[in-house]
Order: C-alpha cells, then structure tokens, then sequence
C-alpha cells in the first residue's frame, strides 16, 4: 500500500514564495514597496495605537511657542528580552528620560528600526506592542517612524533609534552648568538594577533573587519636583551608560565644581551589590534605565525629595552627596570610615551593550 | 652578530593598551566614560562645526508657536562611500528632504550612531565631516547626538539614524491626501541616478560613464515652489526606496485619487536607462536623494516649475503627469505608443541598503 503523501504545514514554506505569510522579516520588508507598507499597517500602527492616516514622511505637532528639547538615542542591548522589560519600553522609557533631564514635558517620539533579515515577526511583534504601551503609558504617542532591513549577519537581531521632542515649561532652566557649590545631590531610588538584571540573563548567572530593570519614564516623577522647587532644581541627570558616577563627572565638569558623594547614603541593593562584587563590576558605574540623580537648592532640597518620594519611581529617593567649590571637575567619595576617595569614570566599557 | 632588536610601528599595537591610541572603533567608545567624551569632543564636535558647551542628554530649540514637523530616517546604505556622496551627506539630506516634503524649514537635526567595532576612525571621521559639511551647507544645526558600539560582526560597519525637527510657515498645508483631480505631477529632474550610483560600485560595474548619487538638500527649492505658488502646491513627495513610482501611488492612495504619467515625459538619463537595462531594474522604481515629486493645481503648475527650475537642483524640472478622478488609487501610465498600463509598486526590494 503506498504510503499517503505527506501534508506539508504552510508555516514550513520558505522563500521565494509565498513571501507574504513569511514568519521572519525578509529583505523586502525594507524595500519601500508593497511588503514595507504591509509590515507598517499590520504591525507598527496597530502596536503604536495610531490611526493609519495619510502615509506621510514627517508628523505634524502642535507646539505652542518656547523652548522645545530634542534628543536621540540608539537601542543594541542585548538580549532583546530581560527581566523587567525588553529593548521596546527601553527604548520609549529612556529617551522620555533624556528629555525629562532638561526639564521638558515629552509631546512626540520617532522610532526607527534597523532589522536583520529573518528576525522572527513575533519577536518584531511583541517589541513593537511594548513600545506602545510603554508610550500610552507615558502619555506620549509614537508619530513617525523608520525601517531598514539589512541581510542576515549584518545586523544583531534588531536595533531602535528613538528620538524624542518635548515642551520645557517657562521659567524652568535646568542644565548641567548650573550645579552650584551648596547644591544638595539626591537621587531618586536604587542603583544598579537596570545592569545587573541584563547581566545575569546574559551570563545565565542565578544570583538566588532575580534582579529586574528598573525602566521607567520618569517625566512625571520630574513634574512634581519642579511644581515643589521650581527654579531650585539646578540640575538633572539620568544615570544609564556609566552610572551614577559618570552623571556626577560630567556635572561636576560642566558646572566645574567640585563634588562629594557620602558613599554610605547611596541606595544599592543587597541583591545589586552581591552580583556586582560577583561580576567585578562597581555598581556606581552599572547603568541605570529608571532612576534620576538632582542638584538641588539646599533650600529646597526636603521639598523635592518629598516630591520624588510621592511617586512610586521615586519612593526610594535618598539625599547622597553635596557640591562644593573645592577641588572643581574633581569626584571624591566619603566612606564610611570617614576617609575620602577619589572616584573616576571607567575609560571604557564595563558592560556593553547595555542599552 | 645577534640581529637588531625589530621596531613595533605604535600604530601596530593592539588592545589592552594603548586604547587611546587605536585607529579603530572599541566597544569602549560606545561605554559612557572617558572614551566616548573623548570621540564625542574630538571627532564629532569638530566635524559638526559645534562648540562643546555643557554636554546635555538633549538639546533646546527656540520654537516660534505653530506646527512642528518631526521625522526619522536610518541609514544603512552599502557601501558606505559612493560617487557623489557618502553615508553622511545622505544621512542629512534625506531627513531634510522629508522635512521638506511637510512644506517644513529645517531646524534641527539629530545624529544616532550604532558602530561596529573595528570601524576605522578615519572612516568615522570622514563621515562625520560629511554630515558636518552637509549640515552648514543646508543652514542646520546637527545639535544633539548619541554612539552605540557592538561587537564586532553584531553590525556591518556603520549605521546612522537622524531625526529632524522643521517649523511649517503659517498658512502652508501640503498633505499627500491633498492632491485632487486635475492637479499637475511635476518631477525636480533625473530619475534613478541614487540607485544606479550605488550598483555601479556594490557590483563594480563599469558603464562607461560614472552615474554620481543626485544627494541634495531640497528645503530652499520647495521654499521657492510655495513663494511662487502657496496653497497650489498640495502634495511633495521625495522618490527614495522604490522610486517614483512607490511616491505617486502612495499619494493616488492616500487621497483616494486616480494618475495618469506621461511616460516618455518622465526625465531618465541615457546613462541610468542602460545601467537598468543591463541590471534588470525598472529606473521608475530607483532610489532618489535630490528630487522631489509635486502635485499642483494647474492654475500655478507653471509657476512652480519656473521656480524649481531657478534652482540649481531643479533645473530639470518636468511635468510627467496628472491626477484624475478615475481609477482612485491605481496609477497608469501613457506610453509613447499611445497605449496605456498599469503601474504598480513591487512587492519588496529591488535594491537593498541603498539609503
């Protein structure tokens, strides 16, 4: 008896046909024809929450006269995917962050999209609709976008540039420059986690307790601290690549004031401390996706930690450090044996692809 | 005699050390410590003609109230130097041009940059001063940026995302769902010379003649296409990934509207023609960086090519068509014979990484 002929599971068929119910992204997903638009209206406008609307080349937004923030930011962390999030609310959280560090109310994001041929339409998918909530969630809608594809191996799985616009309201003037010697440092919660959370992923380590990221937009945490200080909010600083030591530097050589952390005051969790002394990472120096360092009027100073510690992204805020007119561009550290210490930036990488 | 010690060349040495000393990209550049301001103040800086100034996560743009226009792009483009331009001038012109497709006057610009390590930094360098001339040359500022570095092999060479911020002057509204029965389709010049420019070199074909990338910036030229004809320009469209044919039915789609393209009108030059031919490519769905597709009421249509031709990169110009209100969202195209056919998008890529 002959044997029946095998039935063939249409989700097995690879190219050249039938490209369109291909599982993978292909070449011509980039290609500005047919498959680019299809890719667009079935899978980003549906994620991002956005009506179709004219296909246009730039979005449109209403912005009332003033100073408008601008920045960009490029994803690569790898893996996609990781304990408390993945590369989409990333990708939102930490460009909304950069634009919170001036001050600015976000109004808009790009998301641009470098892909490599066969990356799994799912893993696009679930990505994408991250982005989307991550945005609603922040209130901020995502109002145009980008996508290249380029052949498998010349890309790693898939990359995001986010760039973001924003309001800063009048009468607010934050800048690294302005730090000032008396100016009390605080930040807004623990360090670390953000680093350590893509580390033991990455490196299969079970450190007992998962540790999650941290990724959170925090422009709302930077509202209420400017309605409790106004004004005596100086400076922001969000420490993602470097860590809060690379925040404080590049302070520290803006304002070109001296600044001194109190080593012992500076929130780092158990769990953060003992992967990092694991890892022979310094947790000062692992990235952070959620957390907001602030140099702050020391008149005001209660007020604003009062105001980060109203919200749940600040409820872990902690006075860390003052700035002082000594020793400018100069970081030291007090520890707990009252000794002090000069604390520098890595030259390099600790971790990378972090972010 | 024992022979004479052998002399390291210091340009040899390798990592560990001397990192400061390499000639190529290390995962450290990409780290957020001292390398990175490093390429940051010496490299990018310099070539984007800006004084350092406070190192912000975002830049501040004063904004006169009224529509902003916000756009995306990455750029991926193989390989990354061409005749006529390279990956930087691309990088600028194109964001602009989508800028100006809005009807927009650039901003400003931003500048992402994912690296793959053991890039050469002459080659970043080179292309940065591009970007840097480019910029100057269209009167805008690149004023905020970031760098990404991945391992070797994790991207291919170089890859740059800009995001542009553009004003739209009060009483200008160009829309691609704006066209209308009757409008005039004129083309700024040549068609397909992008597009040939990068197959000539990717595929180290000689045709004769070198076919140079037509990479211009088009914001003055659409400025003076709504001097001379305001609210009769009602929809621009820059022929990039999949050519004049992927814009034109974009547009019949989104305005719901039928065209109808005189196809010996439409200006190919001999030497991008034979370069199709030979390569099998349709020129009408080649890439495009310098030219821009108008729709415009047929009262100003004349206008409207007198002023694109005043410009050095509309001096080309041509009607190629019309919008009808038969067959909405089909375009068709008049051969010389008379005859006409349908012309639709391809489905995917005719020819990856050319932008």
């Amino acid at each position: 008896m002959p044997e029946p002929p095998v039935a063939i599971d249409p989700a097995d068929w690879v190219c050249p046909l039938p490209l369109r119910e291909t599982k993978r992204i292909v070449l011509g997903h980039g290609g500005g024809g047919v498959l680019s638009e299809e890719l667009i209206e079935n899978l980003f406008l549906p994620a991002f929450g956005g009506a179709s609307g004219p296909a246009r080349d730039s979005a449109l937004l209403d912005v009332e006269g003033g100073r408008v923030a601008l920045t960009t930011d490029s994803y690569v962390v790898q893996p996609l995917f990781f304990p408390g999030g993945n590369i989409g609310d990333l990708a939102v959280n930490g460009t909304i962050n950069d634009l919170a560090c001036s001050g600015a109310q976000p109004v808009a994001l790009t998301a641009g999209f470098i892909l490599e041929e066969g990356l799994e339409l799912e893993v696009l998918g679930t990505v994408a609709e991250t982005m989307g909530k991550a945005a609603a969630n922040a209130g901020v809608g995502i109002v145009t976008g980008d996508t290249k594809v380029v052949a498998k191996g010349g890309a790693d799985q898939l990359f995001i540039n986010t760039a973001g616009v924003g309001v800063v309201p009048a009468g607010v003037h934050i800048g690294p420059e302005r730090a000032r010697p008396g100016d009390h440092i605080l930040v807004s919660g623990n360090l670390g986690e953000h680093g350590v959370a893509i580390m033991s992923v990455r490196e299969g380590i079970d450190f007992g307790t998962v540790v999650t990221s941290d990724s959170a937009p925090l422009h709302r945490m930077v509202a209420a601290m400017l309605d409790a200080a106004g004004a005596a909010v100086h400076a922001l600083r969000d420490p993602t690549r470097g860590g809060l030591v690379a925040s404080v530097v590049e302070i520290a050589r803006a304002a070109t004031v001296g600044i001194e952390l109190d080593i012992a005051k500076i929130p780092v969790p158990e769990t953060v401390s003992s992967a990092c002394s694991f890892l022979g990472l310094d947790p000062l120096q692992v990235a952070n996706e959620g957390k907001m360092v602030a140099f702050v009027d020391p008149s005001h100073s209660e007020a604003v930690l009062e105001a980060m510690r109203s919200r749940p992204e600040g409820a872990d805020a902690a006075f860390i450090g003052r700035v002082v007119a000594e020793h400018p561009g100069m970081v030291v550290g007090k520890t707990p044996f009252g000794t002090t210490q000069v604390i520098e930036r890595q030259l390099g990488e600790q971790l990378p692809r972090i972010c």
